[in-house]
């Protein structure tokens, strides 16, 4: 495997990502089946190595494809994601296709109904292609991947599978989820596009429930306009998904492919624990900041931010002690010791200091939104830097848990490298713009690419 | 002071109704200063035994008056509540105006904004008539209001000025807020027509938050119409109040005026504790349920409803003892001894019950909503009788805060009577089926009214 994966002969069909395939599809040049037998083709090849699913049928994705295939030679109107595979974390519930959540507590469990994004997958048109490997509970405890640039190195956590099946051209498309930081950071240590939007745009019903204050459920892709395309089919409402509400179509694909009226303009960043960034992260994003030129202004986070690390942490321990409580009461003796120290500290939390810690992502945000009055954008780091080495950890998400937790969508883009292995740009929006965040990131994808590529 | 009171002369405007008030003005057939005048004499006439009012100026209320009748006399459109008088509860922000939550720890605070309710009321035209007095800190320590129809009987908290001034004709309407019981039990007691919206109707900005999970703006009027003609203007979206969402305008006045398809059906609840009901309270709703014959059935509900009282406590004392924190720093020896216990217990709930109490209030919900089915309204009482002798207490919230914490919309119509008091019959419709609702309840008022008539 090597940093950016190379496709040849009939894997070539999955080099194209997946606008292209959709359009392909849609077009009649390309049929769901065979870029679904060219994604089996790619596992079958890569998965001994990589151990990206938890579920994984040819025959199962084989069968929806064909019924595609049928289907739109029927004439009838197709949806916007037809034909083209997509690997969901597997705490997603998925109707007859298991769904363990990463822990043998869950071992066979098949549930009786589809996740919110699943159906909305299913009517879209997507192949469910399998489920992808999760950490235990979507927590620390790692599950079998590897890094698809070196098998030695973790591929992050908790969407360690769609991080790495994505990043391994596997499948063009997957979903993940973030707590903490599950999803910016697989899809940087793995090279992929990994986009978690704004808080409450992704309804969560169906999806194992770890800390419902900061869980969200994100995409990752090869490009940035892939990841707009799949979140363009998960943004909805669904009233049994509190934190969602009735919204009017994003269209996040369109502005993502859309020029904005001035070349935008970046926040950079240093956040709090700065001094955990490795000197090539380091250097590779004040380089960034540099190629922006005049794009881009260094801003300091007024002090109060340096609490967020542990206010995340009050959320996060005791919202887990609750949700967990069940698996707690099943198997304590199947459950990490990582796992089992994490919710015995949210047991100790107060319900008053718990109720308290849930004021702060608006007081901190409000330090924020002044920053945004100044720029598109905030560009950091997504992660200390290159995936660690090993499988016994996911690394830190010390650079995520405080976007997560302010509700802001994140963005990480596999624009650097150090040692073979790639690292993430991460830009970070306004609650809710979503898509200028999105049409910032290509264009930072585009500007870089065109430099590197002038140099 | 009797049981309906009487308007006589000048006083007979006041009589009117908000309604009806409303359109005359529309019209130029009343001027909102001759209504604020009559409104000014029945409180002086009123006030030294009743008590309602924490803050009065009528100086300031002629003030705005004139500046309407000036405003109407330019021929630019009017508010929807041009020229009419609404009373406070003072734990609603009023910029310029004290706003003293109940206690003496913020005697003499002077909000710098006004709240969302405040707002809308200025916008819509209604004469901001004064604050009226609320329990300390809206919990259950009274103020010093007394019963409109007896004055050694409470008024019922925590909305207790609120209730009494709109029972005693001093104005037409006002605003109230309940998180336990405190805006269906003083209009009970006092003979108004209290109404609780659905949760997440009325954005609660810039009011004194006890409980977040629970607190619930509503209306006290005297009549269903007028309820549905304040609640049209104060419903609405605050993105700062996370428990709104927009949606459409809810046309409740054109509700509640409107004509079912079919006559209403009444599902008759004796909810937990129904022990608790005093004699003349279960004749009197057995015999409404009797005069609706077949419109009617007896319902009962699930066990599990059983543990609601227990788990509304969960919620409102461990929130409390977070929003309310800051007075007991600032005074802990000026606060109520019946104050500082909920507070106290409130401390001791560790987060992992608080926010599994959280998980309640649908699961309940579940077993409402089977019910609702079958009716268009559930029937049961107010309150366990009329309102206690005594001005130390303010009554028991036993058959109000279940539906409080389930967020169903509520309202209670002053259509019975034991020994000279009023007392309420409870109508709960579905969430956010408040236009239902308020036709219903409507409906049933009319029909009471007919049929005694008739007798």
């Amino acid at each position: 495997m090597t940093a950016k994966p190379t496709f040849r002969g009939a894997e070539a069909i999955v080099g194209l990502g997946a606008v292209e395939q959709r359009n392909r599809i849609a077009s009649g040049a390309l049929r769901a089946e065979e870029l679904t037998e060219a994604c089996i083709a790619r596992i079958s090849a890569t998965e001994p190595e990589l151990h990206a699913w938890a579920w994984f049928d040819p025959e199962h994705a084989r069968a929806q494809a064909r019924a595609l295939d049928a289907y739109r030679g029927t004439g009838q109107p197709i949806g916007p994601l037809h034909g083209v595979p997509v690997g969901l974390k597997d705490i997603i519930d998925t109707v007859r296709i298991p769904t363990a959540n990463g822990t043998a507590l869950d071992e066979g469990r098949t549930p009786e109904q589809d996740a919110f994004v699943t159906a909305q997958l299913k009517a879209a048109g997507a192949v469910i292609m399998g489920k992808t490997v999760t950490t235990e509970l979507a927590y620390l405890h790692p599950g079998p991947t590897r890094n698809p640039h070196n098998p030695a190195h973790t591929p992050g956590g908790s969407s360690s599978g769609s991080a790495a099946a994505v990043a391994s051209g596997q499948v063009p498309l997957a979903v993940g989820t973030q707590t903490g930081g599950s999803l910016i950071r697989p899809a940087a240590y793995c090279g992929a596009v990994g986009f978690k939007p704004s808080f409450g745009r992704i309804p969560r019903t169906g999806i194992l429930a770890e800390s419902p204050s900061l869980d969200t459920v994100g995409v990752i892709a090869r490009s940035v306009p892939d990841a707009a395309l799949l979140a363009d089919v998960l943004f909805g409402h669904d009233p049994a998904d509190r934190a969602t509400s009735p919204a009017p179509a994003p269209r996040l694909l369109e502005s993502a492919l859309s020029t904005a009226p001035l070349p935008p303009v970046f926040a950079f960043v240093r956040p709090p624990h700065w001094e955990l960034a490795a000197p090539e992260t380091r250097d590779a994003l004040d380089e960034v900041a540099g190629l922006l030129g005049e794009q881009c202004f260094a801003v300091e986070l007024p002090p109060a931010f340096d609490e967020a690390q542990a206010v995340h942490r009050r959320i996060y321990s005791a919202e887990m002690a609750k949700c967990l409580h069940a698996y707690e009461r099943r198997g304590r003796d199947r459950l990490s010791d990582v796992l089992l120290e994490a919710m015995d500290a949210g047991k100790a939390i107060p319900a008053r200091d718990y109720i308290a810690a849930l004021d702060w992502p608006d007081v901190l945000y409000a330090g924020l939104a002044e920053i945004f009055t100044r720029c598109d954008v905030i560009l950091t780091a997504a992660a200390p830097g290159p995936a660690p080495l090993g499988l016994e950890n996911t690394g830190d998400a010390v650079f995520n848990a405080l976007w997560t937790m302010l509700g802001v969508p994140a963005i990480t883009l596999p624009l650097l490298q150090a040692d073979g292995l790639p690292m993430g740009v991460q830009l970070i929006g306004r609650r809710g713009d979503d898509g200028r965040l999105l049409r910032t990131a290509r264009w930072l994808t585009d500007h870089l690419t065109r430099i590197e590529g002038g140099a």
